[in-house]
């Protein structure tokens, strides 16, 4: 069976070695600090929350704006070697179990990956190389994360399968 | 709703300040690399796999016991402060997805950090200050994963009542 990690990088076209590229330099330390991540998450999510797609606007319609830019921000910079500002305050990632009420599909992860490459061409306190390594990281991310959603999927059904053909008791 | 981090605040008794410790000093750096994670690894799983309790030995009866020894040690290093070897070769930790197939009880973490103290005190490479920090940090996390498993059974018997209740189609 392919691991997540095999589908991430076969339905990304991103190789293991390019997504975890970021981690050859400290990203946080040579962008400059918080701001550069505080503006690529805000003008992602105005993309977001005004995305002319209805069906994938509607997946961020239960969280408000300020907390998805804070949530995505902190974990930006902790995973690009900043201070760990996610876990102080929400805990671990954990990003698969975090994703699991919403419908990480491929169209989902192809609507975010274009939002998320616009944002980076307007976002001017990343420089061109940056970008490069933050987008295969993120392809390579939203390609696991949809690797991860069909698997937690595929594993209720099993249970609900077996729950359902057992007898009553 | 109480959030996964509060419940694992609250479970464990570890302040959130206090689990993220680890994140105070490098770690990694302070220890001298590699060894002193593969040492503790080594030891907590050959306690793991010899542990008289079969209910608890079983939970990794499927797992070879060198590869449960890389992927903590892996996950370890990254985590604290050294090169993200769990990530290049198997993708985000995903801690909550990763452990899915297990039964993560509250007797499981109590089991686990059961064996966990005794490792960190057969592992000498390990300064008693570093120790203190390891441990809150896997009392946070263990709890943290508790927390994780009931929120994900919960939603799963959630969809399972609701597909069942489908009228037959």
């Amino acid at each position: 069976m392919q691991s997540l990690q095999e589908k991430a990088s076969e339905w990304s076209g991103v190789a293991t070695s390019d997504a975890f590229a970021i981690d050859e330099t400290n990203l946080f330390e040579s962008l400059g600090g918080n701001q550069p991540f505080i503006d690529l998450s805000t003008n992602f999510y105005t993309r977001v929350y005004d995305d002319e797609e209805e069906w994938f606007r509607s997946i961020f319609a239960n969280s408000k704006k300020e907390d998805a830019i804070q949530n995505q921000y902190e974990f930006f910079i902790q995973r690009m070697g900043g201070p760990p500002l996610f876990s102080q305050r929400r805990g671990h990632p954990a990003l698969i179990a975090r994703h699991r009420p919403f419908p990480v599909t491929r169209e989902a992860a192809e609507r975010w990956l274009h939002h998320m490459q616009l944002a980076l061409d307007t976002t001017s306190t990343i420089d061109p190389d940056s970008k490069i390594k933050m987008m295969n990281f993120f392809k390579h991310t939203a390609y696991f994360l949809v690797a991860g959603n069909e698997m937690t999927r595929q594993a209720q059904s099993v249970v609900c399968k077996h729950a359902a053909s057992k007898p009553p008791s």
